[in-house]
């Protein structure tokens, strides 16, 4: 049985198995993975990068649509919904060949089928399609099982007309209309795909705002861009699901529930919430030789937090416990249209006195060269130390400047150097906006 | 006279002069501007965002071009490049306004002419237009009057055969074929706008590289994109004059001059190489109430650290010298097909032991979805102490990415975290290029 024996056994291949499995090999563990799906995860297969190329076929089409703005003229041919779709999952299938080339150069070991702890360090590894069962040995077990679409009452997905997200991005045409329930960060990219394809789209949130945790501000501003769209959004909406004759689709969004039916009651690893499990800074489990990373530890559930906490665990795994994960400051993006970023500093709600500043891209000469003068940045500034305390941009581009907002706070400086700043970029935005909180951005006019 | 009488007085009112003038009325001062030409400079008119306005349409047209690669089909209507200039120049009259509308809303007063010290308080302003001349008078002054091209040998602009950049981005139709004397920043751009538009270029650089400065590795990269867009590059070519007589047009862009006719003599103010004005490090000149920024400086040649010497200028003029400029670490970015984008640690040759991080945006999952997957991102980064200490990018958004680049090098950290970049985004691959200095990228292959 010496093959089935490993140091290090990871649960699931999304970005944060994946990170943690290279990781730990490249310091030298012989690894292997437990992958009951395909691999990339929800993330790859059904999650943020899917959704991604629909979101940027869309994008592109508005840019033909719009070409005259850019001194030619282009005629566009009816849209076959199909094909796109078939886009995505050609890019699909050739990503996730690249990441099995990476798996294979660092010789790990990829288990087709669902894992369950049988002990602490033994996993029935089940094959449903094979009708097969295994076990296999791990001195150090990383789960990464992931999460799957909450399900609301009693609505079962049917997977045709009551439907997930994961449905909503393998259908075959564009239905005529949908309800979406959930007006979170999955239901606005939804409803701003479709939406953009020609589906009536109602979006319903039983909460008093879109994205209810975050700034009024820029909840309010994404609504209108989808009203603009020709989404209804209905807020504080709690009867939604009561008729849903009229709609061809009803895809419900409302959240995620952690994969956890992974024989955790062998074990007694403590959970948290709808089944979470609990990890200390060092992505550890209370069972001491099993750690938990990405949206199963439920910390946040982002791609780059699940692939930071990955590598982390991975070090500690192998090297014992030497990485803290801090996750102190993560930026956030909604691709709607235009695309809503944010990034915060993690002690935020600490600040009592904060100032803000705000500055429009339609005053930003590259927006001017891009065409793309929809939305703005808004920065919160602490009065006493004139330290940037979060960003928020709405604009094209924004899922990459955002990136920018994330170092400027990270490295915690109490002002933002000019010259760090390309002219003309849309980036210099962030500048623009921090300055505004002080009437000193040169870029509007002065304010009477 | 006391309507001719300011706190400060700017010569020019390009990045470095509108923004010195602006901070000076928003700390209080009376403000005017002498300005020869039109509101905005070299870099609204005719250099970085005029040149920007063709590469972007040349960029969308290129994506029209690939639309099936995003899941449908367009047409492109044969490009007319007369419909190109003109969406530009509409585009700089409109940004114009907004600049001019800024100026007067902190009364600044724009006088129309050419600036000749008659002392060290007071210009003489002569308007050819009106054949009018008047006297002003600054207890400060500053100069921003920025750099015109240069000439080469005895060939003198006609605005026919032999044109300047300014020339170039003003034509009103695309010449059969067109050598570029200059292989800098500006004629790479030119030879990638007018190649893009179906001219035959020849590109001739008398160094033995294109961007003689740049790392070997970036500049051969830039070559081999250009020689695929069909432009004929010739380095170490010192004889490139000697036979014009097969090309339609000569645009010669080897430098910039310094726009010095100002009755410096008057001063005596001290000046380096061609003409440049010489500054300390608060931009102050020999002559006590008289300051230099931008392009007329010389320090580097770049709108951002125009804009950053025109902030502190103005703050040292109106309240003393309070304000040091450091130009630390500085971005750049050439607009070839795809961007071209640097930044380095100020200190950068001070460091001997340096490893070297690539990684490709083959490998980078948002450059599959955007379909931009040239290019790669190199990390420098010093081996002792894990410090990075530059970025090259070449890639599409790359001239946004390097803000975040700047970012991480300002901030002199010496890891950069994962969980401060979005996933998926392009920015990802700094961490990635950086990460396989150490041959920990998680992105990549092992390499055997």
């Amino acid at each position: 049985m010496n093959l089935n024996r490993y140091d290090v056994v990871v649960i699931g291949s999304g970005p944060g198995g994946f990170t943690a499995a290279v990781r730990a090999a490249q310091i030298g563990a012989k690894v292997a993975i437990v992958e009951k799906s395909f691999v990339g995860g929800t993330c790859l297969n059904c999650g943020c990068i899917s959704t991604k190329f629909l979101w940027q076929s869309l994008k592109t089409k508005q840019k033909i649509q719009k070409s005259y703005e850019y001194g030619f003229k282009a005629t566009l041919e009816p849209v076959v919904f199909e094909d796109i779709v078939s886009r995505k999952n050609k890019n699909i299938v050739n990503i996730r060949k690249g990441m099995e080339i990476i798996l294979s150069s660092y010789n790990i070991s990829v288990l087709n089928g669902s894992a369950s702890f049988k002990d602490k360090n033994t996993l029935i590894v089940l094959n449903n399609e094979k009708n097969e069962e295994s076990e296999i040995y791990g001195d150090k077990i990383i789960i990464a099982s992931g999460t799957k679409p909450s399900i609301v009452k009693d609505f079962i997905f049917d997977g045709n007309k009551i439907i997930s997200s994961t449905d909503a991005l393998n259908l075959r045409e564009i239905p005529k209309n949908m309800l979406i329930i959930g007006g979170g960060v999955i239901g606005i990219e939804m409803a701003t795909i479709f939406a953009g394809f020609s589906c009536q789209i109602t979006l319903a949130e039983c909460a008093d705002s879109l994205l209810p945790n975050e700034n009024s501000e820029i909840s309010e501003e994404i609504r209108k861009n989808l009203s603009r769209q020709g989404v209804e959004v209905i807020t504080a909406c709690t009867n939604a699901l009561d008729n849903i004759s009229k709609y061809e689709k009803v895809l419900i969004v409302t959240g995620r529930t952690p994969n956890s039916t992974l024989g955790l009651n062998n074990l007694e690893i403590n959970t948290i919430g709808k089944g979470f499990i609990e990890t200390n800074e060092f992505c550890q489990t209370n069972i001491d030789n099993v750690y938990a990373v990405g949206d199963i530890a439920g910390k946040n559930l982002l791609a780059c937090s699940a692939q930071n906490e990955g590598a982390a665990a991975a070090e500690n795994a192998v090297k014992g416990n030497i990485v803290a994960v801090s996750n102190l400051v993560v930026p956030q993006v909604v691709f709607a249209i235009p695309q809503s970023s944010s990034v915060k500093v993690s002690d935020f709600s600490k600040y009592k006195n904060i100032i803000f500043g705000k500055f429009p891209f339609t005053a930003n000469g590259r927006a001017f060269i891009e065409n793309e003068r929809a939305g703005f940045v808004k920065c919160a500034v602490d009065k006493l130390t004139e330290k940037p305390l979060a960003f928020w941009i709405i604009g094209a581009h924004s899922d990459e400047i955002v990136n920018t907002a994330s170092q400027i706070l990270k490295s915690g400086i109490k002002h933002i150097s000019r010259e760090t700043m390309f002219h003309p970029s849309l980036s210099e935005s962030l500048l623009n906006a921090y300055e505004d909180a002080f009437g000193k951005c040169t870029e509007i006019a002065a304010k009477k």
